[in-house]
């Protein structure tokens, strides 16, 4: 077995929380946080702090506006939050080949 | 996106340590400690911490034996941790193809 992609894989985007919260906004140009929450039934507690963690990262942009006079937080990948993830789930694929050769 | 694969995660064997551990177990009918060790090239207390709680979930078996009167521990798989294994690859598989369709 090649221990390459195990140790590669980028532990933030790794924890299942953050690696959903990722695949939702590759598949959209930007969700609000209510979206992202709803989607994955997560705490808003939880839900902020992944997305502290990934604005951290420089993966996610967070722009905070006023949709109806009421506040709108929208959250979308950065591009290095992109390319990230499209390296994270290259190496999700070769760990998924090593497993189906054996 | 369905969220389904993500929520399904197995946190024993998600954790990157041990997904290295559990696809090196997978790809052979038992592995020493110390090959385990080398493989990945982490610490012993790693190794052992990682072995330590996939035994408690049941995934993995550990045999405490002597080869050339030196203490030789070996580990394998259980049938729970096959089926365990198994199914989390599904998922994985699932994330991949969630991603590629973005």
């Amino acid at each position: 077995m090649n221990p390459g992609p195990f140790l590669q894989l980028d532990r933030v985007i790794h924890e299942k929380g953050r690696l959903a919260i990722m695949s939702l906004l590759a598949a959209a140009p930007e969700l609000s946080f209510t979206d992202l929450r709803d989607a994955l039934a997560m705490s808003d507690g939880n839900v902020m702090s992944h997305i502290r963690t990934l604005q951290e990262a420089g993966y996610v942009g967070v722009t905070k506006s006023f949709r109806d006079s009421r506040p709108l937080t929208t959250c979308s990948l950065t591009a290095a939050g992109r390319t990230g993830f499209e390296a994270y789930i290259g190496f999700l694929e070769q760990i998924v080949a090593q497993a189906r050769r054996t």
